[in-house]
C-alpha cells in the first residue's frame, strides 16, 4: 500500500517518537499570506523598523504562523483518523523565528487511553518544533480522539499524563535579544496602554467582526500543509455530520488574535499557550467576533522592560461580544461560542 | 476604554497632525499577492530584467500597492466613523519603492466643515506616506464625511481647502534613476504604442471583465491593513444599508488599472492621482469592466525619453464598455458606473 | 486600435516566431501562493534544508509553477481566440529554477490545419521558456483550436507536425547538481517507497479530494498572468456555453499533482510532460480526486541515484478514485474524468 491511511489507536505506544514529514521553509511569502488572511496589525511582526526599535534585526514571524506550521506537520501521523481535536496544553515558544527558517516537527506519545465504547481512544503527544539548526522553537501537548483500526483489538495501556493548567509566568522563555524598553513607540504600535494599565479580571470586547469564506480557510490550511480531510472535501463532508467543510480550529485562533489588536495592540508577542478548546464548529459564511479576559498578570522573568498577561481569548460566531458570552454555571458554552483559548502575551511596561 | 472607537468630527482641528499606527514592511510576498488579486501585466513591475533595462536595480512596487498601504494606515484615525469616502486630490508619487521598504503614514487636517444636518461633517486631510528613512513616498488629499459624536456639540471651524482640479504636468515628480529610452522593449512590454501614439480625447475600451469574489476583496483589504468595518462583517452589514459587504474602493481602482493594460500596456508608471470618485458601490459577484479617456498629453518635465498622459479611468459593473458609459448632461452617472479616476501616467516616447 | 484582439487562424504561418510579452520574476511570494492554492507537500520544493540534502543551494520552484508561468505568457498571442486547448506533447524541463529568476517565453508555429467547417483550425506551437540569461528552462508543444477572423479567407497551409507519443527516458534532461543519493531522507520526504518499489501497470488511488472555489482558481490564473477570458468573467460566461466560469486546465494539473503526494511522495521532480488532455470541464464547487498509473519505469540516463517513472495522472470531479475511473473500450472518458496527464517523474533509488 503506497498511500498512507494514518495511524489508528493501535499504532501508538507510550514513549514512541514520530518524526513528521515535509520540513518547511517559511518566507516573506508566507508572511504576506498570513497578513492577507487575518489582517493582523501587531507592529512587531508588521515592520522591520519597529522590530529594529526593539533590538531585533528584522520582524520575526507571527508566533501563531509558527504554531500552525508545526501543527500541520503532525496531522498525517497523529490526527488523520481523529474524531476530534480535544485540547492543547503546556505550549511554549522558545525562540523567535525569521523568514528563511526551516521548521520540522517531532512528537512523542505521552498518553493513551481507550474509550469505554472500545471504538475510539485518546492519544496525548508532546510535539516539538525545531529549526534548521535543530534548535527548539516551540513545544506543546495536544490530545486527540482517534479511531481504533479494529474494535476487537485489545489496548492494554491506560495512561493519562498530568498536565499543567497553565504555565507559571516564571517558566516563560523570553528572547534575550528583544528589548521592550526605549524604542517601543506607542504611536506606531497603535496603543498607549502598557502592561501596567491592565488589571486582573478585566474584560475587553474587541468589537469588530470578520466573515470567513471557504477559499480563505482552505488557503490558510494548505499554507500550513495541514491535510485533515474535513477542511477540504465538500463531496465527502456534504454527506457527513455537518453537511459542510469544517474550518481548521487554528484559523479561528488566528482570526480572534487579529481581532484582539483592538484593545490589546501592545500584546505583540505570544509566549505560551496554556490551553485551547474548540467548543463549537465554525463554517464558511459565519462571522467571527472575540473578547478577552485578563486572567493573570505577572512580571516577566528577569525583565523590567516587559510584563506578562495571561489572557483568555474567547471567540464567537455570529454574536457580537459586548456582553462577553461565556460558559454558564455548569461550565456549558453557548452554541455561538467557538473558541476558549488561554495564552501568555508580553507587553511593554511603563518606565 | 482600551479599544479604539476612532475619531469623530469633534476630534479634528485644523493643523492637527496624526501619526498613524502600524508601520508596514512590504516584500515580494505582497507583490505576489497583488499579482494574484489583480493579474496586472505591466512589465516594469513584473520583471526585474525589464526594470533593469530601464536603469533600475529591480522592479519597484506597483504604485497602487504603495497607495493602498498608506491609505490603510489612515483608516483607524480618519475614517472609522466615516459615512462616505468623498474624494481624493493632489496625489503625487514622489519616490520609487522596492520590496523591503517600510511605509508609515501621517496626516494633517486641512479642512473641516459641518453639514447642515448637524449630524455629520466633512474632514479634509493631507496624508504623507514615508519610507524607513523618513523620505516622502506619496502625498495626497482625501476628504471623508464623518459622524459627530454628539449632534449637540458646536463646530466652530468652517474651512474648506482649495484643491487643484489636477496636478500640472510640470509638477510631476519623476525618478531620476529611471530611463524610458534605450532598453524599453515594446515586444516584452506588450504594446508598440508609445506616448506619441495617443491623442487627447481618445477613448479606449479595455474589453475584458473580471468578476470579484468576497474572499478576494477581503484578502486585499487585509493585506493593506485597512480596517474599515463595512468590508468584512456580513453579520452587521447584512442588516445594513446594502445588506452586503461593500468592496473597498481601492480594490476597484486596482482592478480597473489591471484591465487597462489592454490598450495602455506602456503606461507603466502612475505618477499622480488628480482625483477619484467611487460613484456607485461594488459587491462580490459583480463583474468589473473599464475604459479610459486621454484627458491631456504633456511632455514629462525635463525629460525626452517619456511623456505624461492624463487619463480618466472609468470602471463599471456588469456593463461592458464598448459604448464608454459616462455621466449624462447633468453630470449624473449611470448606476453601473462605479469609479471615475483621474491620474497621470508615464509612457516611453518614440525616438 | 490600441487593444489587442489576439491572433486568428489567418495570422499564423509555419516558422513564425512569437516573442511573448511580460517577462515575470518569480519569488518566494509566488512559492507561498502556490503552496496556499494547492497544498503541495513534496519535500524538495518545501524546504531549503531538504534541497540542500540533495546537493542544491535551496529549494527550486515547483516545476508546474514554472510551466504555468511560461504557458500564461503565450495566451494573449496563441489562445485568446481559442475554442479549445487540445493537447500538449514533448514537454521537457531543462533547468531547475530558483526564486529570483525571470522567465520569458517564445513560440514557434510548427503546424496549421484548417477544420472542414472553415470556421476554425488547429495551430501547433513549440513554446520555449527562458530564464534571465536566455537559458532554456522548458519547452513543449501545444495545439489549440482557434477561430478564423473570416470564414471566407483561404488557408493554404495544411501541415501537422509529427509528435512523439512520449519522450524516451534517455532523452530526459537531469540537473547535474541534484543528488538523490546519500541525503534523501525518507522520514522527511513522507514515504519510504523508492523508485524500485513501483511496478509497471501499478495503479494508485490518491484517496483525498479537494473542493475548488472561484476565488482560488482566479487567483492562481492571475498569478500566472494567464488572461484567457473564460476563467474570469461571469457576466459573459454566464450567458455562454456552460453558464459558468471555466477553470484553467493547469489548475487541475496542479491540484491532481498535489493530491498525488499521497502515494507518490518521493516523486519530487517532474522532468517531462508527455501529453495532457482536459477531457471534461471543471467548475467551482466541484471536488477533485485523482489516481495514478505507472505506465513505464526506466533508469534515469547516466544516473544510479534516481530512476524515472512514466506516470498517468487521472483527475476526476465529484468521483473518488478507488475504482480507477478510466476510458472505456472505445476510448471515451466518463463525464467525471477531467484530466488525463502523462509525465515523467524522478524518484530516488534504493542503495
Amino acid at each position: 500500500m503506497k498511500t498512507s491511511a494514518g495511524n489508528f489507536l493501535e499504532d501508538f505506544h507510550i514513549g514512541q517518537t514520530l518524526v513528521h514529514a515535509t520540513p518547511r521553509t517559511l518566507t516573506h511569502g508566507d508572511v504576506a499570506l498570513y497578513q492577507a488572511l487575518y489582517g493582523s496589525r501587531f507592529a512587531l511582526q508588521s515592520a522591520d523598523t519597529f522590530a529594529q526599535g526593539m533590538g531585533l534585526k528584522k520582524s520575526p514571524l507571527d508566533d501563531l504562523l509558527v504554531f500552525h506550521t508545526v501543527f500541520g506537520k503532525t496531522v498525517p501521523d497523529i490526527s488523520l483518523n481523529a474524531v476530534a481535536n480535544l485540547g492543547y496544553a503546556e505550549g511554549r515558544f522558545q525562540k523567535l523565528i525569521y523568514p528563511g527558517a526551516t521548521l520540522t516537527a517531532r512528537s512523542e506519545v505521552i498518553g493513551i487511553k481507550e474509550n469505554s465504547n472500545k471504538q475510539t481512544g485518546v492519544v496525548y503527544v508532546r510535539t516539538h518544533g525545531l529549526d534548521e539548526h535543530e534548535k527548539q522553537v516551540l513545544s506543546y501537548v495536544r490530545w486527540v480522539m482517534v479511531r481504533k483500526r479494529d474494535a476487537a483489538s485489545v489496548i492494554t495501556t491506560n495512561q493519562v499524563p498530568k498536565l499543567a493548567e497553565a504555565l507559571a509566568a516564571e517558566d516563560l522563555i523570553l528572547a534575550d535579544e528583544i528589548n521592550y524598553d526605549t524604542l517601543f513607540d506607542p504611536k506606531l504600535s497603535g496603543s498607549h496602554h502598557y502592561w501596567d494599565d491592565y488589571a486582573e479580571g478585566e474584560k475587553i470586547d474587541h468589537v469588530d467582526g470578520i466573515t470567513v469564506e471557504e477559499a480563505e480557510h482552505m488557503m490558510a490550511t494548505r499554507l500550513y500543509q495541514n491535510t485533515a480531510r474535513v477542511h477540504f472535501n465538500q463531496f465527502t463532508e456534504g454527506k457527513g455530520r455537518f453537511g459542510r467543510r469544517l474550518i481548521y480550529g487554528g484559523h479561528v485562533i488566528s482570526l480572534a488574535r487579529a481581532l484582539s489588536f483592538n484593545g490589546l495592540a501592545n500584546a505583540v508577542q505570544v509566549v505560551a499557550i496554556n490551553g485551547g478548546r474548540h467548543v463549537n464548529p465554525l463554517f464558511a459564511g459565519d462571522t467571527v467576533f472575540a473578547w478577552s479576559e485578563v486572567v493573570a498578570k505577572a512580571p516577566a522573568p528577569g525583565r523590567k522592560d516587559c510584563g506578562a498577561l495571561r489572557l483568555r481569548l474567547v471567540a464567537t460566531k455570529n454574536l457580537p461580544c459586548g456582553e462577553f458570552p461565556d460558559r454558564n454555571g455548569k461550565g456549558e458554552y453557548p452554541e455561538n461560542v467557538i473558541l476558549d483559548f488561554d495564552y501568555w502575551a508580553l507587553l511593554p511596561r511603563r518606565r
